[in-house]
C-alpha cells in the first residue's frame, strides 16, 4: 500500500509500506477513504532531524473496515468509522474518565508499528475503544466536517472547556489557523457572549467572522494585549483560546486573561516551560489544556454535525489525492491553506 | 506607635513611625491585638536590596477598631475584627466574584502610606469592605485559629480549592510550612480520601499528621515523585497543593499530578516561569492557584472554627510580643519556629 512519510524537514514523501494487516486480535484495518493534514504535522516539516527510516505521518482519518480481529465486538467489516487522533483501549480508568489520550494501553499513529493516517490503510489498534461507527455513507456531504472531529474541532472544542467558556463570557482565541477557528465555533456553541480572534490573514478571519467571531484583533505582541484588554471591559477576557503553542502566543495568551480568568492551552507547546508574565499567579489565572479527548467529543459534538448546528468542514480549503500530500504540507507551512483534506 | 520595618535582608527593626490615623472617610484605624509573621515575609528577609526609607512589613492581624470614618457603615469603634492579608471594597467587580485580591480599588498592606500590620496600629482602607467583624472577646481562645483565616488558612483553603480536592481524592501537599500544614487541615476538610505530604521536619510532619495527612515523603527531587506515584496507584494525585514556591517545589508538584489533574499553586513563586517538565500538558494537567481571597473564606471557614472542625491555629508554635519580632523571623528563617503570632 501506498503511504505518507517524512524523513526530515520539509522532506516528505508518498511510497509504498508493508500493507496493513491484523496483528492483535483488537486491531482492525481500515481503508481510509478521507484524512488531513494537521497544523501538529507542520512542527516536524518545520525542524525534524534527518531519518533513514523515517515518520510515517498522519492521525486523522474517515474510512471502511476491511479487516477485523477477532476480538473486536462492536463493529464489522463494512462499516465507515472515524477515529480520534490517538487509539485508546475505551476501558482504562482514564478512558472510563473521559480523557482518552492518557489511556494505559493507548498510543500514537505512526508509533511502534501502528500506521499513519495519512495512507491507504490503517491498522488501529483496540479498535472497539478508538474507532466510531458514522451512520452515513463514505461520500456524504458531512464528510469534512465529520473528518474534523478527529482532532482539530475536537481540539477547539477542548480548549474552550478547558478555558471555561459559557454564556455571557468574553472569549479571546489566539491564534487563526484551523484549530482557532474551530475554537471560535466551540466558544460560539458554548453560549460565549464577545468572542475575539487574534489574528490577520484575510481569509482566516472572513471564516472565523462566519464562525461566530465578534472582534477581530491583528495586533501581535503587547499591542494585542492592550486591543484585547480595551474590548473586554478594560479588566481581559474571562476565557482565553492557545491555539497555537508558541511561546509568544502563550505570553499573549496569559496576557489577555481576566484576573480569575482561564487559558485552554491545545498548541503543542514549542517551548519547555510557560513563560509566567508578571501576571499569572497573581491574577489567580487558570492554565489548563492538552491533547483533547476527542474520542469523547466525537459523540457529544456527532449530532451538531448532522443538525448542521456547526460546520467546522469549511476549515478545508483545499483537497488532494494521496499523491497530493507532499504539496499539501508545503501549501499549508506557506499559509497558502489553512488545512488540507486528502481524498482516496 | 511602634511597628515593623525592614530594611533590607535580615535587617528588620521595632521602631517608631508615625500613628496610624483615618485619612479617607471609608478608612478604619485597628488597634492590633493579634498579628503573625508570614511566609511569605520570608523572601523579602533573604533578598531585599538595602533601602534607607525601609518597609513597613505585615498583612495578617485581629484587632480593635479604634477610628472609624464617617463612610465606615457595618461596623463601630469597639468591635473586633479581623483583616484579610489584602483590603478590598467589597462592590468591584472581582469583590463581587469572590477575588477580592483583584479589587479594582484594593491594595496591600505596608504600601502606599498603609500601615503594615505588625506593629501597634493600622490604617485600613475600604474598612466596609475589608474587615470582618469577629463575635467574640479579645482574649478568646480560639484566638490563634482566627488569625490563621487572615492568610494562612485561607491559603491552604485556595491550594485546595484550586486543586479540585474532593470527596475520594488522592491529595499530595508540596511543602510543609504552616502553608502546607493548613492545606492538609483544608484537604481534609473537603474529603479527600488520601492526603501525602511532602516534607521532612518531625515537628511539622507530627502535626501534618495530626491534621489528617495520611502519608509522609521526605525525599524529593525525582525520588519525591516516584513515591508518591507509587502511593497513588502508580498514575499520581489527583490534586496537589504546592505551598512553597520554588522552582524545584513546582516541577515536583507538576510531576506528581496524575493525568487530569490539577496543581494548586499558592507559594508566591520565585521564578518567572512554570517549568513544564515533560508531562504537563500532554497529561492534561490543570494549573491554578495564586492569592487567596481570604475575604471570601474568612467568612466560609469562620464556623469551622468556632465549631471546634479545624485547628488551624495549632501552627503557631512561637508567641513573642512586639519587640520579639525581629528575632521571630530569624526563628522562622532558620526552621526553629513554623509559625509566630505576636500577641500586643
Amino acid at each position: 500500500m501506498r503511504a505518507t512519510v517524512m524523513y526530515g524537514a520539509g522532506d516528505v514523501h508518498v511510497e509504498t509500506v508493508p500493507d496493513a494487516r491484523v496483528v492483535e486480535a483488537t486491531d482492525a484495518v481500515v481503508a481510509v477513504t478521507r484524512a488531513a493534514i494537521c497544523g501538529s504535522d507542520l512542527w516536524p516539516y518545520k525542524s525534524m532531524d534527518p531519518s533513514e527510516t523515517g515518520r510515517r505521518m498522519g492521525h486523522e482519518f474517515i474510512g471502511v473496515l476491511e479487516h477485523v480481529g477477532a476480538d473486536v465486538r462492536t463493529m464489522k467489516a463494512g462499516d465507515l468509522v472515524i477515529s480520534p487522533f490517538v487509539w485508546s483501549d475505551g476501558t482504562c480508568v482514564f478512558c472510563q474518565e473521559g480523557l482518552q489520550p492518557s489511556c494505559l494501553h493507548g498510543g500514537r499513529y505512526g508509533d511502534d508499528g501502528v500506521d499513519g493516517g495519512q495512507g491507504e490503510a490503517v491498522r488501529v489498534p483496540q479498535a472497539d475503544g478508538t474507532l466510531v461507527v458514522l451512520p452515513v455513507g463514505r461520500d456524504d456531504a458531512l464528510m469534512p466536517s465529520l473528518l474534523t472531529l478527529s482532532d482539530v474541532m475536537a481540539t477547539g472544542h477542548h480548549a474552550a472547556l478547558a478555558a471555561n467558556v459559557g454564556p455571557g463570557k468574553t472569549v479571546a482565541v489566539v491564534g487563526d489557523g484551523a484549530v482557532g477557528l474551530c475554537a471560535v465555533i466551540a466558544a460560539r456553541r458554548l453560549g460565549a457572549e464577545r468572542i475575539i480572534i487574534l489574528g490577520r490573514h484575510p481569509d482566516r478571519i472572513a471564516l472565523a467572522k462566519d464562525f461566530g467571531a465578534t472582534d477581530v484583533i491583528s495586533e501581535r505582541g503587547d499591542d494585542a494585549v492592550e486591543r484585547v484588554r480595551e474590548l473586554a471591559d478594560g479588566l481581559g477576557a474571562h476565557s482565553v483560546l492557545e491555539c497555537v503553542g508558541l511561546e509568544q502566543s502563550t505570553v499573549t495568551a496569559l496576557s489577555v486573561a481576566r484576573p480569575g480568568g482561564a487559558v485552554g492551552r491545545v498548541g503543542v507547546p514549542q517551548a519547555e516551560s510557560i513563560p509566567e508574565g508578571v501576571t499569572t499567579f497573581f491574577d489567580n489565572v487558570t492554565i489548563a489544556g492538552g491533547p483533547a479527548p476527542a474520542r469523547a467529543y466525537i459523540e457529544e459534538l456527532l449530532p451538531d454535525v448532522f443538525e448542521g448546528r456547526i460546520e467546522p468542514g469549511r476549515v478545508f480549503d483545499r483537497v488532494t489525492n494521496l499523491d497530493g500530500v507532499p504539496d499539501g504540507y508545503r501549501a499549508m507551512n506557506d499559509r497558502e491553506a489553512i488545512k488540507v483534506m486528502i481524498d482516496f
